[in-house]
């Protein structure tokens, strides 16, 4: 290997131009000179750190081998002497002082009392970019609505007068013991949210024998996050399979290698969707956008965080591929993105361990049904053919879950456990690894609650009977008002007090 | 039976912190420093009053022998000496002069003319507290709020040219003569809203013929109820089964020597429900919260009144349990909180006399149904196997009933009497006993009305055709909106005025 | 015939208090002392006006006999000398002024496109008391209500390509002709909204070939209404039944005799409906109310106008009475207010001649279905027995249309016409006779229109197949919503302006 | 051909009232005195422009051969020296202030992602009267809304693992070649929204391979459209037939002769629909309306600007007709505006080569069902007949679409393309060519997204079974809420910031 030719800042910054464009990276400098135009994020984002340090910007938004891997070797011009790079004072804007007044003024913990409650302080505390990111979804965004409304289209029939002086809840999930149903979902781009980004999952999984699901574009490297791990601590891998199968065959492995339990392959994203949230984000923050677009209309534009960070995914993934997958691995493979029982059912032919009924949280396929809903039919298509109940075929679901009392209807209906993101994403944003743990305790505490009101002392008594689940396909549109008569008609009004003091 | 020791103020005031804790409650001196962990409301609460007169915090929200069942003998210091007691000068807060006002600007009585107007004057007038504990539900509050609801998807098929110049409401439940289809339920901890408590309903049922129903919780002693009847005024009797059934055997037996003729034995609390709003108030009222907490991260923490009130109730009751109540007394038995049809048929055949189709005013399991919704397939299921009609078997439902006309709708579906807690409790807190006789008044004059219009003379002329209840099982969630179109699109407009003087 | 004592003003002024209490009324002089405590509005109202003329408040409220019908002989006093009577100089009150103000500035009449044009106009320039009377319906305005919805659960399903250069939309209605297949309703208490009351509508009717049906209850008497029409201009009668069957005997007599061609005897009435903002009003109306109620617990209370003028009403009507009718009259009998299957059939059954499916305009029982929606039920019923359809019995609808594309549902769903009360109302409480007229032609505009669209060039060409009723019959009431949730979620926005100008 | 005469402005300016009444137009005089009461516009307007040049009045809302088609010759007075005509100094209102300052804070173009983002600019940037043309619909506007909200009643169902590294959606329409499965629909009056009209729909469509159907109502002549037409630009067009069928017949045959590869010929509109946001405009417009309206009752009214243009439409239009069109064209021909399962089966027998199914936008017949919705039942009938699938015969739908993924629902259920009229409308008045070939844009890049996501390759690849339709027949009305109930209820609040920062 040969030597590493160290530069010093003055040198660096000679080169900030579109001619000649080099940034500094986690101490090393890199030539983008000829990858300006192929930047998925566009181009004038990294002339505004040619010549500079880009860690800062680059960090959360970028898988950590990002830049290594995207450019030739001829590019990596070599190691940055720190001390000669002079420090940029970086003014705070009135925005980042109002987040930091927000950050003060959070609520203490111990008041949050519920899943919303993190999402509130999240919102508060968020740059708004990190907000569009975590919080968009697809074209309308109907999908991401219609997984948390579809749990309230499912009722308990509770059962009574069964003792339950003991609950318990704690299960297995590919034959690994968790405290909860409930695994950690992977979520992207941690460090948009947190300054220690996934770890915050991490250190609170292990403290409370959760399972956490790391993400392909999580911000946390995969070593770091195996690194901070508690002996024996339990971790699932989600996987966005490369157009560079290689790439993908060593990540799988080296997953496996460190411990990994279950390969979760993502199959519902062969191109990132539309989220408009996060596309106008792009437009606010790029204060000389219009000017600039008068002049250079054919510039590739930004089309906010996703799609500039998933150019990698390979849309060609398809069913051949699952035995080659087989082939380079020995964990359980779990398809992520299932979405009818068509496709459960090749699923289960295919030899795979389970299945994720999911909408990505919305950001695909919008008008996309929910996995509850889709478990429905899936249950009955797997149970006509003999293929469920099964002990080495799982199916979870995800999306929309906000309290234990959702879990609880996914498992009757036939779950295994249930995959939970933003609100454990929302909660380290708003506490950091507190806020996780706090998550965790809730869940802990309405299961106790639900499940002694339900009359189920385990999960194995849960049974679908104890849903009312008739009214879960019934999507409900509210047909065009009569205005006229809405606006003309005078609502009843109540006892009036003497004054208007009330 | 030794002397009682007498102390007075000063050397109680020298109890007044953790070390050493003394309170005075009725008149009686306790030693409750070994107790404070395990205060189901947390220390803090009790060292507020540490060294002083606690009846006052006391009395609304614990039952009135509280005190004495939970501390052991030895810690019954004696009693005091009220003279020597320094009256604390009671600061009045700009909240509580704020209800005062209101207190005083509340509508005329003549006014109210139905029972939305008890509830909007209660909200006005009762301390935040209280209403939080009132008016709160579980989780998410939809199943509260679909007990309502449940009554209008429920129509009326009216009967025309009946000669109805007389009707006639009365009826009997358990076998009791009542003026109205309706009993007046139990309700927790009524002195939080009116000096006189459950004496207020106890009042204003013997002077118009209603049966009251004895809660478990209530603030004013079971005896001093009682002591408060009219001649042959009936009763009954709501039960939390203690953990320690000697207890229970004791208070059922002394229930029923004093006239109770009925048992209603709630089924669906092994634990009371998280309820948000009550949580909150906690948070609220407690400056000093978040300092503390910061400190003292495992001190037990509030759970809002309801948690820190039924620690005593047993989460093992069953339908073991069932010949044992048969054995202790003769009174009917009922099971207040059935919530299917399964365990309607359980019920019958455990050989009780009958059960209340109740989800605990939404006070438990959240998306439980309502009471209305599940007499349907319990009646189904009863007629099936024969067990109804049986006169010897009574059905009925609580929850959500504003209107005569709800009544009517449970009446016709099969249900022999409805249960109604919070309007009953909102008149009283908002009128005292006046405000309870104006409620009934007002059920009173709505039975005459709706009877007459629907063409039932006496509620045995009541039939199921008189209901079209084809829409009550559907549960309605609408489906996410196009939010952009709906924003984008104008709606219509009347006519315009020539000025904008309208 | 005794002479007729003639009095002073003076004279008539000593009796101004509750032992002597004279009043007058169109010129006579009454002594209502007796009756001050039976007056079904309440005895104060009438001591308002001890001793003076209380022709102008009792006029709108009272049907024009009232007074004579209800006190004996020996309590009509005589008559006054109207030049001795003060002229009471009558204070024109804010609100009063506020409302001559608005009705200078209605908008030209031409401006008026709709039906709900005309119920602003009403809103605004109606004093609070009439509007309150008009507009309210029963309890909680569930039904009047549902009467407009319930129409836009009926969808068209229109056929092209017909030859629709002419359409003709007029009818027969009980073998008379109509221009329209509508009829205008009876609704009580005219003048309360316009000085000459009903006699607009009869003008307007006369003018456009419609049909009148007078009502009991109009301010304008029977006489005054018939004496007004043009020649062979056609009128039906609504009748309220007599708990004096005499004076129902010369009522239906007297109006065959006069030309009226259908007797409308309304069986949905036993008693009139609790309308709640009607009895609000009496609330505020009354300043001296509460102080007066501290201390006359047991007065009789006012209960809105509606229950001070129906008294008179029979509850005990019954279809046994249905062939007494037949004896005293050769009139055609409809039965107003049939709301099920079973009651058409036992109309059809009693001999009647036709049956309009109504519940009072929402005034009567509230959760009572719509008459559009019945008329689904009572068309297959009727049809099954061979009773429809049938040229000897007609079946009508009312409530809740507003537009002749409701109409054309109804037709096409059997309905003969469709009976419209407070539309016509409106237009002549806002614009007088010119209102009404302006009201009947856009709904000739409408019919045209519609018909053309529908593909119906008469009346008769309209068909079932016309609509889609399928979702007639559900009443959907939205589920409780996840208010934590729906609050936290933040919906998508559109592009921004570059400034905030828009 | 006789000389034309010459006539100067002061010649012209002469004849300037009701008595003798000239106005220039396309520098043309014309006598249209006689004509004044015929205009279906009213008279009024035209007496604005007497004695002037009306041309700018005149354009964006007449046929270009309006004034000659409709004046006899002799009225054809001469030609105008323009040099003697005064100029008006047209004054620039505050409203066109505002509209201008809009128009400069437009978003830039790039950042329009959406539809609906065009509607918003357009809203902005057009006259009060061009959005109320443009925007309104008929009666109630329920049937619009009901377009938009259909699609939001069917579901996807995506399948996944199916390699999609490309997907085309182009398709052919007629047997022509499209870019898109989208054609550009028939939109009246272009040039109210902007000066170039309708060719910046031609214009763009060329660009980017798409087919515009020519509008009969288009501002710019059928004629100026084919002139600025690429070499091969394929063009459908729209027609309402006219009472003159000579005039349609040279109509057709010349679109024919030019090219025109299909001609639609509208169904739904013997007369055009009551739109009152349309007729509303005509009031405010018009300020001494008021006035005269008192005076001249029997003026002839205008009823909007639809009213005004589309008195030539035949009503007699009928089945019959077919074979006539058959006659006079070789063009394929298609029936727009199909609404029921019955007139498709109609349409398929009559030999025509496809329907649109159509309500025109929401512009004709209120609560007439949605293109989508009726598209379920047409299929299951053409197919029971043995119609459908079939190569000569397609099937066309119209009406809400706003997204890709709309017209990827109405594909997979069975449609051949689906017209999209209001969105490319809205784009070209909010920024001309340039918004068109930008939505164009848009449905590209949603296409591909949403085809990759549905796993889709090629639009042949769409089958029923990718959508869940079960709702879509589903029409549903909330039910009359209980607001006293609604209002008591206090909604649950999540946790608060410590001081109001937030």
């Amino acid at each position: 290997m040969a030597d590493i030719r160290v530069l010093t800042g003055p040198e660096v910054e000679q080169h900030a131009n579109r001619e000649s464009c080099w940034i500094i990276v986690h101490g090393k400098v890199y030539d983008v000179t000829d990858f300006l135009d192929e930047h998925p994020g566009g181009s004038k984002i990294i002339l505004k750190y040619a010549g500079k340090d880009a860690t800062e910007a680059y960090e959360p938004i970028h898988p950590p081998d990002a830049i290594t891997t995207n450019l030739p070797v001829e590019k990596h011009i070599g190691a940055i002497d720190v001390s000669t790079v002079a420090k940029v004072v970086k003014e705070v804007t009135e925005e980042e002082k109002r987040r930091q007044a927000l950050m003060d003024a959070r609520p203490p913990i111990d008041n949050i009392i519920n899943m919303h409650d993190f999402e509130v302080v999240a919102k508060a505390v968020l740059t708004d970019k990190a907000w569009a990111y975590y919080s968009s979804a697809s074209d309308d965004e109907i999908t991401i609505r219609e997984n948390r409304l579809a749990y309230q289209r499912v009722w308990f029939r509770p059962r009574v007068l069964r003792d339950v002086s003991s609950v318990d809840w704690s299960t297995t999930i590919l034959g690994q013991k968790s405290t909860l149903p409930v695994y950690i979902s992977a979520t992207a781009l941690g460090k948009l949210g947190h300054p220690d980004g996934e770890l915050c999952l991490t250190r609170a999984a292990a403290k409370h024998g959760v399972i956490q699901m790391i993400a392909t574009l999580a911000s946390c490297s995969f070593d770091d996050i195996i690194d901070a791990a508690a002996p024996g601590q339990i971790f699932f891998l989600q996987l966005y399979v490369n157009r560079d199968r290689e790439i993908t065959r060593k990540y799988v492995q080296h997953a496996e290698k460190r411990g990994v339990k279950g390969l979760f392959i993502t199959v519902d994203a062969p191109q990132l969707g539309r989220r408009e949230k996060d596309m106008r984000m792009k437009f606010v923050d790029d204060d000389a956008g219009a000017k600039v677009q008068e002049n250079q209309k054919d510039v590739k534009k930004d089309q906010g965080v996703a799609r500039a960070i998933s150019s990698f995914i390979d849309p060609s993934l398809s069913w051949k591929d699952i035995p080659w997958f087989r082939s380079i691995t020995k964990m359980p493979i779990i398809l992520k993105g299932i979405a009818t029982a068509e496709d459960a059912v090749l699923a289960y032919e295919s030899g795979v361990q389970g299945i994720v009924l999911s909408n990505h949280g919305g950001r695909q396929l919008d008008t996309a049904r929910s996995g509850i809903e889709v478990l429905l039919e899936v249950v009955v298509a797997l149970r006509q053919r003999g293929y469920f109940p099964n002990p080495n075929f799982e199916i979870y679901v995800d999306g929309g879950v906000r309290r234990a009392s959702d879990v609880l209807k996914a498992l009757a209906l036939g779950a295994k456990a249930v995959g939970v993101g933003r609100p454990f994403l929302y909660a380290f944003c708003a506490y950091g690894q507190e806020g996780v743990e706090k998550a965790i305790q809730i869940f802990r505490d309405e299961f106790e609650m639900n499940m002694r009101l339900l009359g189920a002392r385990t999960l194995s008594e849960l049974e679908p009977e104890m849903v009312d689940a008739s009214n879960l396909t019934s999507h409900t549109v509210m047909s065009p008002q009569d205005n006229l008569y809405q606006n003309t008609y005078q609502p009843l009004a109540v006892a009036q007090f003497k004054s208007s003091k009330l």
